[in-house]
């Protein structure tokens, strides 16, 4: 057992095993049909999988006890999470999926009681499913200033026109909440905007295609969508929070988010490891000489081992410090998980690949997946550049506080 | 004016240009619909342009003019292939793609005149399509004692039974040349294995599938498949060279073939380049502040740039010894440019997505098809490592040999 | 304050706190003269300052009350030793130096009473300095089987030959403890060489040089000794621990001393970020224009600080784990932070350096003190690549003790 | 032979033979006592060298033979570079030593004359050393707008006021070429300083110190100086080119300044390349079981021998680019050698010493000192950073004129 486990109480670990063996057991085999083949195709058998899971006790462990979860808190969801990242269907059947997990949290916060009962209470119990349109195709994502999205408030409604796009799993998805500028004229960029939640079945709103991602269009929960939205009506009473709150709550939003992402990230390293101690064994550059006495593979396994090891305890100690200090007072730590986890995440991807020879370039692994896919982790939710700047200049900032 | 083109003569630099022009004006339109949309279905435009290319005297730069081409020395033709590796579809225009242009460099020197008359001169033409099958889904590709396929002298025929993979572009064509074990017992295990040519018209040979490779199953051309010979039998004069020959000839192959691919790859490293300096500077994080400003930014294009630099001379110097001294002298230097270009190549497409953000894991610009495809420059033809240990122990065999 | 401090409870952390005070206010002052300078010359200062830090209660921190110290834990001092590290001295004035520290815990453990009252207690007192002596320059230092320098039974005494090098501070040490072979029949080599103090006040014993290392020859304290025992007489009782039990002290021996070098190159790399930040502040491209808004500097410091926070968490949970489970269970976590931690050590040291220019190549810094010697950070106690490989065996081995 | 010989003719190879059996014979074995030891003392020996260099027609190879040299060419001169760089003391024996070298080529081209035969002859015939004042401690070297040093032109006389440091080998020297500030009213920044002969024997020039440089404070011809100008005379005919010419001359210098330490970096690679190799094979794990089997030992072997021959190529192109179009022509080629060779330097060097082990940071081989001294490479004559930015720039510029 790991040693970082020393924090994981007795109860947890229980936990854990059980989410391990579900994943192995029912999950994992289904990867080939559900994750390379049509993942529309897949929907019956993964959603007698989330029936199990909730028969099980397992289903939406991010939810209370009240909303149908296991209640659990931010730092021991996120050893769950690295569990379930080591298959792309693990968070699925569970309910905790980006983005649904964030739309959940966010309006579990901020959302009115009538938004809750409409639409936050179904998504919780995976009747349906949701979506985030934030980024647009025209503007670097990391400037709130370049929004050209607006939502105009016209009697009780808001009339919203523009065009986003990554907004991932809009396909079959019932709502969107949408990011869109309500008050251009603040002279305070950042609070311009407002989210808003969208009912997908609107005149107003056109899914324009799911964007081919590294070779794959995608479909339904597994895709990521263009969308237009062409005045586009909705109530005025869908606005999340207050108006010109968009970025507070989208900071908000990110946080918690960061972590889920990283603890996923940390489940890929941990397959890909897997496969690569796997591999390395059985495949024989001569009979009896296995790749794994290799000292290269050797460095490989190592250097892996050792980055998943510090990227855990990071990742857990940004999780316990967002909920003893908020968010806020976590901004750095969190900047400093996303660029040194995807780092590592990309890393050991590659070598295992190598380790793998051909076959670590075709389908017939889960590798090719996320080499593909996860090429967006230094991508999305700000580059990991940008972080990479936020962290030094705050490591800066003290000394020009202090007079240096 | 690249300072490496002061090699070049004045009659090869119009060449070059005339190539260039080609590219840009009727290949890298095409690609969207040739490499993203249906191969198969682009095929009668695909066609059009080879004879457009006929008719420009552009056709086949590798081959002598008296078997249609141009002529070009090996170093010569080397710059023809930086500049269609701009595009994936820019060799096969030409028809010098691999794997059909190693395959017509090995009939030329090995296969009898009635093997040439009847496979290789429709290929030289562009008729008709070929394959190679070397690797083995079982073994290890670096060591030639693992090799099972084998073929069997039965009267005046071959009966060949083996199971290969990564046959790249069977898919749609007319014959393969097969390595298979004709000699099991031979002490030697580099002289136990053969070449045979196999129309693929055959009962005994089967196309068990189009290999899914990072997301793409393929088709025609761009497609790499697993393939069955079952008692496939041909008759024995279509042995290409010597029995026991097949290593030796799949070394003389790999030559030229390095600098085929390493020159293709840079072709890659200069339109990856294009693409990153053109996003740099039409994407402004604020208005009037593109991208191109960051410092970041400008490291990867510097770093890409000397890379491509520093590797395109390595390759040329390495086809200059192979024409004056023979592939075997520049055994080293072909290790060399192995794993130090497609180091080059793979941290170029990298930093060319990273430049372009979100849009640079979709689809809309060719990176994401390199980055896919490209991962496995790092592995076929040997991998890295191999070549890494070829030339690290050449270079220790120095001190030995002089008693040092 | 750094996220990392959750785990530091109040008492601990106005304990830290008097020792970075202690650090700024009186040791970091005396480097150019002590470190740059003659060691040796600047004594009096030094033990005047060891006389201020027993007055001030700080003193020995790793050594119980009763021994004159604080009595910190393991992971509690590991806390102190980061803070130490921050100045080549900082050790040294608390007693807690290389190779002091780890005679003191091995004497402690498992030296007679009479070793203890004659020679540990001085040492505790800082009344002497100590020595180890264990590398010999003939023999990779991974290998047991090959150490050469035997210690032979005869009579009430052991006579001791032998070639070391590497034995750090021997000018001017009070005693030595060698690991010498006494059983060199022995099947298993990890039980043949004991551990033997030998006082250097012995006609046997020859200090041959001190090694320059990178420049310095150094002396005294800061030194390290090729030495000679030629027919080197001892009392038998002179014996630490068992006969033949010398390779297991050594590696209880190496468990916690990895920690102390850890914690101390985190102290390096806090130090080194510290003068980064000030002078990328401070250095002026273009009057108004500082180097701390060139994009290259901060991500140079975002991954300096990134990597000294995931550095810390992993050795401090690896000296949880030793404190709590034994060097023994820790074997694989005190590999990794072997090559983690001195990696992250000379990346940040190196672009601490860069971002001075000219002045960090100069000794007016202490940087090129660091860049130099602890150089030797990927070497001693064992090459990085001996320690990835350690840790790669380890995690195969449990595939193939599951049987995969 | 090394591929890339291909393009010495006979003649050269011959000399190139003749520089390499010197070395080897006479100048290596001085290294211990000359470069280690005290430069000043070793005087004497490295005097008779330069001697028998004369005698043997091997002295000052970058003069013609007018002048006393042999008069190659500057790619010629390159090629005797790198064997030469396989020493510290190499250049120096040959009379081909920066800054000594910069200072002929620039004072045969702009000098006066007079200037000529009172100091660019004895400096020739290798009578006296000299040294160029231009870096200055209090501003960023790469900012011609910082310069603060003045002269000031009273009647017939300059009056020299300023401070600098790296004043490279001053210790000793006849006389230094300054760079100073003549007009600083010129709008054009790099039109407002000179280049001014001052002769040491001055009473307004003093040496500070020979600045402590890692670890060695160096003495004579091995020394970088701080030094002062402190209303220094000197005649106005000691002006070099024209007033206001400083920076155009600075450029003209640093160009075939940049071949020459390329060069010299690549035969430092081989050295260490030849040490890495010889430990390897020596060096023993276990009886008959040499470190040279080791993967990622041969790793650092291929990785640094594949890095030389690909930085040689590039800079034997650059250097005949400069003698064919120029130096400006030449500018983004000067940049990307500058870059690309530091730092495969500073990583063969750093691979060569882990190679050795414990003696690789001693100063028994001669790597202590190259890694120490070299960490300049990657500071002096622009850091790197500033390289990139220049290389960067300039490919951008290029979309910027064609209107993208």
């Amino acid at each position: 057992m790991d040693f970082s486990t020393i924090q994981i109480n007795e109860k947890l670990g229980v936990l854990l095993t059980k989410y391990d063996d579900f994943l192995n057991e029912h999950i994992i085999p289904l990867e080939q049909e559900a994750v390379y083949g049509s993942f529309k195709a897949a929907l019956p058998k993964l959603n007698a999988l989330r029936d199990l899971a909730k028969k099980e006790g397992l289903f939406a462990p991010h939810l209370s006890i009240n909303d149908g979860g296991i209640g659990l808190s931010l730092t021991d969801f996120a050893r769950v999470s690295e569990i379930l990242g080591k298959s792309p269907l693990g968070h699925f059947i569970f309910n905790c999926q980006a983005p649904d997990i964030g739309n959940m949290e966010l309006m579990h916060q901020f959302a009115s009681k009538e938004l809750q009962e409409k639409y936050l209470n179904p998504l919780q119990r995976g009747e349906i499913r949701s979506c985030f349109a934030m980024t647009e195709p025209q503007h670097a994502g990391s400037n709130p200033k370049h929004l050209s999205t607006t939502a105009v408030r016209v009697g009780d409604e808001y009339i919203i026109n523009g065009h986003k796009w990554f907004t991932s799993s809009a396909d079959g998805a019932a709502f969107t909440i949408v990011m869109a500028v309500t008050d251009s004229e603040n002279p305070n960029p950042y609070q311009r905007a407002s989210m808003i939640l969208v009912p997908l079945e609107n005149p107003g709103y056109r899914l324009v295609r799911n964007i081919p991602i590294m070779g794959d269009v995608g479909e339904d929960y597994m895709s990521h969508a263009e969308v237009k939205f062409e005045d586009c009506k909705v109530p005025a009473s869908n606005l999340i929070g207050k108006e010109g709150g968009g970025f507070a709550l989208a900071q908000e939003r990110l946080g918690p988010g960061r972590i889920h992402h990283c603890m996923r990230w940390i489940g890929i390293c941990e397959r890909a490891i897997d496969l690569m101690c796997r591999r390395a064994l059985s495949r024989e550059l001569d009979p009896g000489r296995p790749l794994s006495g290799q000292q290269t593979i050797q460095n490989w396994i190592a250097e892996a081992v050792a980055g998943v090891k510090a990227a855990r305890m990071l990742v857990l100690m940004t999780a316990h410090r967002i909920e003893n200090e908020g968010a806020k007072a976590a901004k750095t730590d969190i900047s400093t998980i996303k660029f040194f986890v995807s780092d590592i995440l990309m890393n050991t991807l590659d070598k295992a690949i190598q380790t793998h020879g051909a076959l670590g370039i075709t389908d017939d692994t889960i590798l090719s997946f996320w080499y593909r896919h996860e090429r967006g982790a230094r991508i999305y939710d700000g580059p990991d550049e940008v972080h990479k700047s936020v962290l030094a200049r705050e490591t800066l900032k003290k000394y020009v506080q202090t007079g240096n």
